[in-house]
């Protein structure tokens, strides 16, 4: 990318930080991990060192994480009826979950359609929580355990969902919570110690790693999902294949950096309150999403009467800015995004996301400014000439 | 690795080969290729140019290239009784695989066990044609078609099946043929626009690509397994996540290599030759697995009585050559080689496999020579001690 671009699109992919970098280019020689020879046993060390960073981000332990492909694929995995405890099978007979999760929850991966319960969100996208209660209460449990997933934060509004409280209904109700931390590791604290998730899900490249990486962090390892890959007996058998040795380097120095940088997460906030004071100044009627919620630091998703967010973002990306309308994953389709939808917007036309990082800094902040100021402009010879 | 180690397991993993990393290092800050920004933009383009060339590699169009997180992943996909055409639904009710298959193939994928029929190999690891037509000829196909899932190229061996004929009993059968490439592509020739496989499977770090990819090329767009990993639709919703950006670039720079290469194979078979001339000469009762039948160039996989291929392995390995008794994944497993015991060889000490590529030259060779004269020198001393 040109060093004159302002990439703020952090929650589609953020850029591969140095550290990551620098351990995928002294791994890309790496053998196959499952070699016994000398070869193998260091490609062997590189993953266990990345395993035990990665445990170390969420403060789970390092034997409780298994490397995916992405965090698309670890969804895949963990949201099936089919699950083991030691040899023997458990049963999961339905599965909810939040209506504005990401589509690899929504989808429900491995549950019919008619198994998938959708649980709707407040106007800030807070799932209800009286509504989980309420399914879960009339959850028949003699065909199996529910089986609940949620996201942590949302890739779009970056609300934070009370993943606590749910974690206390849940297991009132005797069930098994997915949380889905993909746009909240690095953003903020995850304890898979403390009553939180049964099962993590975690992406590289949304916390500076390399893309093609993610994993399951479960909290015990009481029981797991029957595998979705098999072949070798790769990741103790609960993940075939021979692991993408660079790739989970670059992902263990990631979550190095991401515990590390949880600390900086108040000058993120104030960097994307600069970009909101922008958006508040510059379209006073501008309406920003979720923002009666907790949120994360580095997420504004905000709409502009009058301004077509596809529109829009191409304006923003002529003069040099990259965001996003909606979620990378499904920019390009038509539509509205199912997260405002759920959230009660459905009339709008469509969102504008500023997703930041460390390393976002005034002259980025600048550039969207001057974007922004062109795009109002626009907007108001159009209306005059109307 | 250092530079007096001698590697001689490519079919574990091939070294990544200088116009992979380059590929791969150019790719590490690409964008997510979903995004509609210049740099989302720039990083399918460079998704899009490595389906090119992986088709090219095996004569096939790129809109029938899915990439995957491997080979292994590839096959679970594949390896499925719910198939679509269009927005219908096929059934296969039965997998019909090869004794000799890699466990990704033999694991059945998302068949039920009692779903899955082992054929039978000869002495010299070839598919049993004729126990392959019985096994269709008796094929219920009132409850859906037979798949049947081979090898192109045995990991262990390097023997060669007859696809082409094989192809044609399937055909002939009413069957759909998914051919294992992993360890024959860029060694071997192979065309997708000629009577050959339905569906191939590839995998990047066999040809010298990274670790983490793979694909599916199709023969055709008629029909595709129910995809395996569900979420946003990359990939033409047949395999989503965000794309191993880097990962597929590399793959692709692998594949123009490899397609490059096929033309010194003739040199690869000579430096295998100088191995196997070295084993009789030390070992003159050492047996060659395979070796009456057709082979790839670059494996050689054999046993000497009295030899147990864990043990010398590790002497190997100590006197710096790398090479692996049976295959990487299977290797931390104790017990025989799946491949040997349907050959009928179930009685050995298993056997020891030399694997080269390109860059395997005479001091390679030469280390070779030195530890398996110190390993047979051990054999006598012991002989005579005893």
């Amino acid at each position: 990318m040109a060093a004159t671009r302002a990439y703020l699109d952090y929650n589609a992919s953020a850029p591969l930080i140095a550290e990551a970098r620098a351990a995928m280019v002294a791994a890309l020689d790496a053998a196959n991990p499952s070699s016994v020879h000398t070869e193998g046993r260091a490609s062997r060390r590189l993953v266990e060192d990345a395993r035990r960073d990665v445990a170390r981000l969420v403060n789970a332990r390092p034997e409780h994480v298994i490397f995916t492909s992405g965090a698309t694929e670890a969804a895949s995995t963990l949201l099936t009826p089919d699950w083991q405890m030691g040899r023997g099978a458990i049963r999961m007979s339905y599965l909810y979950v939040s209506a504005a999760d990401h589509p690899c929850l929504l989808n429900g991966g491995r549950f019919a359609p008619a198994q998938v319960t959708r649980i709707g969100v407040d106007r800030n996208g807070v799932a209800d929580l009286e509504a989980l209660a309420a399914a879960l209460a009339q959850h028949d449990k003699s065909a199996g355990l529910p089986l609940v997933a949620i996201h942590a934060a949302n890739n779009e509004t970056g609300v934070v969902q009370p993943v606590g409280r749910i974690a206390e209904i849940v297991k009132a109700a005797g069930g098994v919570l997915v949380v889905d931390a993909v746009q909240a590791a690095g953003r903020i604290p995850l304890d898979m110690s403390a009553p939180y998730a049964d099962y993590l899900i975690l992406s590289s490249h949304k916390i500076g790693g390399p893309k093609g990486v993610g994993a399951i962090v479960a909290a015990s390892d009481l029981m797991m999902p029957r595998p979705l890959v098999n072949g070798g007996g790769q990741e103790k058998g609960h993940r075939a294949g021979t692991e993408n040795v660079a790739g989970i380097a670059g992902f263990g120095a990631a979550a190095r950096a991401a515990l590390a940088g949880l600390d900086d997460m108040d000058a993120i906030a104030r960097r994307r309150d600069e970009v909101e004071a922008i958006v508040r100044e510059l379209a006073p009627d501008a309406e920003i999403f979720g923002n009666g919620a907790q949120r994360l630091a580095n997420t504004t998703f905000f709409a502009i009467p009058g301004v077509k967010a596809e529109t829009a973002q191409i304006a923003f990306d002529l003069a040099g800015v990259a965001l996003s309308a909606g979620s990378a994953c499904s920019s390009g389709k038509v539509g509205p995004s199912h997260v405002l939808k759920a959230m009660g917007h459905g009339d709008s036309l469509g969102a504008l996301r500023v997703s930041i990082g460390r390393a976002t800094g005034a002259e980025e902040i600048g550039a969207f400014r001057v974007a922004l100021a062109g795009i109002v402009a626009r907007r108001a010879g159009k209306e005059k000439a109307a």
